[in-house]
C-alpha cells in the first residue's frame, strides 16, 4: 500500500469538488491539494439531457477532463476512496492510503428511486439518470432504436429529457405525480405555459397519477402500471425522480447528518469536525427564508459551496454573506426559457409566509418590432411587511437565464421593491426590454402599490 | 385662450416624462395628470440607428404613441409649451394656459454640435441625430441614394449608426477625436475588440484626428477637413457628437442649473422649488462615486428618475436608495454585445480612485460544445480597500445585456468581491456559463486574490 501525504484532500471532482480545489489553491497556494475522482472524464451534469438529441449528440461532447486542475497545480488521482478515518486523518483507496490535514467530501448524489420501484431497475429498458458516462452511453445506445419512452418525473431533468426525446422523433409520455410539471420551481400559471409547449411538441402528460409498477416480459420492459389502474405501453422507462446524497463514506465514519440525509455542515461548510468539510449535493442545505433544511440540488449552489469551503479551510478568511440556499435555476422548454429564484408564491403561502405577488408581461426587445422580439413575463414575490424580494419567475428568451440571476442578487441582498423600483438598468433595443417597461422594475412598482393598498393577509 | 386646470403637469413625453406620468398615476390615482408632448408619435431614442438598416427599416417601426398613457388615465396634449411661470403655477401653450399644482420638466436633450461646426448644419447632407421623426425621415430619404458617409463621433449612437450604414452596403468612415471608440464606457483593451469588428465590417476609422471644417460645393457637402490637414471626401456627414440638455423653459423661468447645463435637482428630482421637478436628460446628474456632476444621458437613467419624481410629487413616499448615476449601457457591434456599468478602470485611475481590476474569459454556454456557444469576457473593477464593486465590462452574446444589469445591482448595493465570490447563480447549458466558471464570480474571486496580495497603490 502506497502512502501519500497532502494538505487538502478533496473527494469528488464534480462542480463542488473542482471549484473547491481551485479556490483552495488560489487562497493557499503553498498547500498541496489532491482531488480523488472516480473517472478521468466526467460529464457536465445539467447537460446530460442534451446528449440524447442532436443538441450534443453524445457524451463525448459533454465531458470535462481533469486537465484544467493540473494548470492550477492541483493533483488529481483517478479512483475510489473506500473509507475515511477522521481520527487518523487518512483516506484509503484500493492501492494507497492518503494522509490529509483537511478533508473535503464532495461525493455528490445518486439517482433517487422510490423503494417500491427499486427492484425494477434490473428490468432491461428501465433507466435512471446518473452522472456516469458508461451508463449514459449504454442508455443512449439502447434508446436509439426505440420509439416509445415513458419519463417518470416532472422536475427539470425529466422535462428536459422528455423534450429532447420528442425532438428526436420519439413518442414520449411524461408521468407526473403532480397536476403540473416543474411544480417545485414555478407557480401553476407558469407551469401551465411550459406544459403547453411540451404538449405542442407532441409529448403526452399524465399528471395526477403515479407509477406503481413497471411491467416486463422476459425481463424487458413493456409498460407501466399506474395508481389509477391505467397502464401505459412503452419500450423504455426513464426514472427522473430526483437524487439523494451520496454519503457512504461519511456514514461509515459515523458523521452527523441533516434531516434529508446530507452531511451536517455549518454555514462555512464545516462538519462537526472543523478539519472536515462537505460541499455539494452530499452536504446538508438550509432554506434561505425558513432556515430549515432544504432538498435543493443544483450545480450552481454546489459551486458556491465549493468556493466557501475552499477559502475557509484554514480559518474564516471571508465573512459569509448570505445565509441559506436559494433555489435558483433555469430550463428551456422548446425555445422558451423558464427561470425561477427563491420561493414560489405557492411555497411561500404553504409555508405561512406573508407575501404578495405581481407579474408583468412585456417584450424582451424594444421597440417590439425589433427582429427576434418575444414576450417576456416577470413575476416577483415580496414580503408584505418590509417589501423584501423573496422570489421571482421569468418566462422569456435566452436572456432570462441572466435576468433570474439579478433576482437572485436581489434576494441575497434583501433588496426591497422600493429599491428595485428605481434601480438603474441598461437597456438596448437588440438586447433588452424598453427603459420605461423593463419588466422587473414594473413588477416591483406593481408590488409596491399592492403592498400600500394594505388589506388582509392572505 | 383656453384655461385648463390639472394636478400634475408633465412637459415632455420621452422615457422620463412617460414613466413619471405612469408612476404618478399609480401612486396618486385621484390626481389629474397631464402630459404635453410635441408629437403624437415619438421614436424610441436608442433604436434610431436601426431605422437606417433593414433591422427596423423605417421610423414607422420605431414609434411609440401616446395611446398607452390613456389606458392609465393620463391626459395627453400634443403641442409645445412656450413658457412656464413658477410663481403663478402656469404653463402657456399657443392656444391655452394650464394651471398646475406640481410641474415636471422632462424636456429631454437636443444634439450637441461643436460651435465651430454649428454653421455647417445648413449644408445639405450634414445631419445630426435628433429624436424627431420628420427629421429622421428626411435624413433617411437623403442617405438612401448615397454611398459615402462620414460619421463624426465614437459614442454608442455614432458606432451603431456606422455599423447599420455599413450593413446597408455604404462606405463609412468614422472620425473619432479619440484613439479608440466608445472610450467613455470601455477600457482600451475592450474598445479595441469592438473596433476590430467595426473595421472587419468595412468601416474606416480615423481616431486621433478631428473634423475642423465641413467642405461643401454649392451648399452640398463634399468632404470634411481634419485637423491634421487631411481631407475625407463624402456625400453625407452625420454628427453624432453627443446631446445637450434642452432647458429653454427653465432658463426663461430663471431656474438654477448644474455644471453641465442640466436643471439643478436634488436626489428626489426636486428643483429648488419643491413643486417643480426635472427628470431625464434636461436634469442635472451626479456621479455615483465622486458625487460630482455627470454628463451621462441614458434613457434607462431617465426612466429611473421618472419613477423617483413620479412617486415623490406629494412628499417623500419612498426613501431614495442609491445616490448618484451609474453609467450603465449596452451596445451591439456586429453580433457581439458590449456592455458597461459604473466606472472604467481608466476613469477610476484618472479620478484618483484606488481600484483594482480583474478579467476572466470563458464561454457563455456549457459545455463549450453547446450549439451557439461563444466567448464571454467579464471584467470587474473594485475598490482596493473594502472590495466594493464599482465597475464592470462585458463582451459576449445577447445575454450580456442582462448580465451587466447584475453588475449594476452589485454597484447599487455596494456589494464587495467577497459577497460576489459566493453568490448563488442559476446556470443552464443552453443559457449560461458553467457553474464552476461563471465569469462574474471567477472575476470577483480573482479580484479578492489581487486585493489580498496587497502591494502599492497604482
Amino acid at each position: 500500500m502506497e502512502k501519500l501525504q497532502c494538505d487538502v484532500l478533496i473527494i469528488g471532482g464534480g462542480p463542488a469538488g473542482s471549484v473547491c480545489a481551485m479556490t483552495a489553491k488560489m487562497n493557499f497556494p503553498d498547500k498541496e491539494v489532491v482531488v480523488v475522482r472516480e473517472f478521468e472524464h466526467q460529464m457536465v451534469p445539467c447537460a446530460i439531457p442534451y446528449v440524447f438529441s442532436d443538441t450534443l449528440g453524445s457524451t463525448e461532447n459533454n465531458l470535462v477532463s481533469c486537465g484544467p486542475a493540473k494548470t492550477y497545480g492541483i493533483k488529481t488521482l483517478v479512483g475510489r476512496v473506500n473509507s475515511i478515518n477522521p481520527e487518523e486523518k487518512t483516506a484509503r483507496m484500493d492501492d494507497r492510503e492518503i494522509h490529509f490535514d483537511k478533508l473535503v467530501l464532495a461525493t455528490g448524489s445518486n439517482p433517487f428511486v422510490h423503494p417500491s420501484l427499486e427492484h425494477s431497475l434490473k428490468i432491461e429498458g428501465v433507466f435512471t439518470v446518473p452522472k456516469n458516462v458508461a451508463y449514459v452511453d449504454k442508455m443512449q445506445a439502447y434508446l436509439k432504436g426505440k420509439k416509445r419512452i415513458v419519463v417518470v418525473g416532472t422536475g427539470f431533468i425529466g422535462i428536459e429529457m422528455a423534450m429532447e426525446f420528442a425532438e428526436s422523433g420519439k413518442d414520449v409520455t411524461v408521468i407526473g405525480g403532480s397536476r403540473h410539471i416543474l411544480k417545485n420551481s414555478f407557480d401553476p400559471e407558469i407551469s401551465i405555459r411550459a406544459e403547453k409547449i411540451m404538449l405542442d411538441a407532441g409529448v403526452s402528460y399524465i399528471g395526477e397519477d403515479r407509477v406503481t409498477r413497471i411491467i416486463d416480459e422476459d425481463g424487458h420492459v413493456t409498460g407501466v402500471q399506474l395508481k389509477s389502474g391505467k397502464t401505459v405501453e412503452t419500450e423504455a422507462v426513464v426514472l427522473a425522480t430526483g437524487y439523494k446524497a451520496n454519503t457512504e463514506l461519511a456514514e461509515d465514519a459515523r458523521m452527523k447528518f441533516g434531516h434529508y440525509g446530507g452531511i451536517w455542515v455549518d454555514e462555512y461548510m464545516r462538519t462537526e469536525n472543523h478539519d472536515i468539510f462537505a460541499v455539494g449535493d452530499c452536504a446538508m442545505r438550509r432554506h434561505f427564508i425558513t432556515k430549515e433544511q432544504s432538498k435543493i440540488m443544483l450545480a450552481s449552489t454546489s459551486s458556491a459551496e465549493g468556493r466557501i469551503a475552499g477559502s475557509s479551510l484554514y480559518g474564516i478568511k471571508y465573512l459569509k454573506h448570505f445565509s441559506g440556499t436559494i433555489a435558483i435555476f433555469s430550463t428551456v422548454v422548446g425555445d422558451v426559457a423558464f427561470s425561477s429564484a427563491g420561493v414560489t408564491y405557492t411555497e411561500a403561502i404553504n409555508g405561512n409566509a406573508d407575501v404578495v405577488q405581481s407579474a408583468f408581461e412585456g417584450s424582451n426587445r424594444h421597440p417590439a418590432n425589433m427582429p427576434g422580439a418575444r414576450k417576456q413575463y416577470v413575476k416577483l414575490i415580496a414580503m408584505r411587511n418590509g417589501g423584501q424580494i423573496v422570489g421571482g419567475q421569468i418566462i422569456g428568451g435566452k436572456e432570462s437565464g441572466e435576468m433570474i440571476n439579478m433576482i437572485g442578487l436581489m434576494i441575497e441582498n434583501e433588496m426591497t421593491v422600493y429599491q428595485v423600483m428605481t434601480m438603474q438598468v441598461s437597456t438596448q433595443p437588440k438586447l433588452t426590454a424598453s427603459p420605461p417597461m423593463y419588466p422587473i422594475v414594473v413588477a416591483a412598482t406593481m408590488l409596491a402599490q399592492e403592498i400600500s393598498k394594505g388589506g388582509q393577509t392572505a
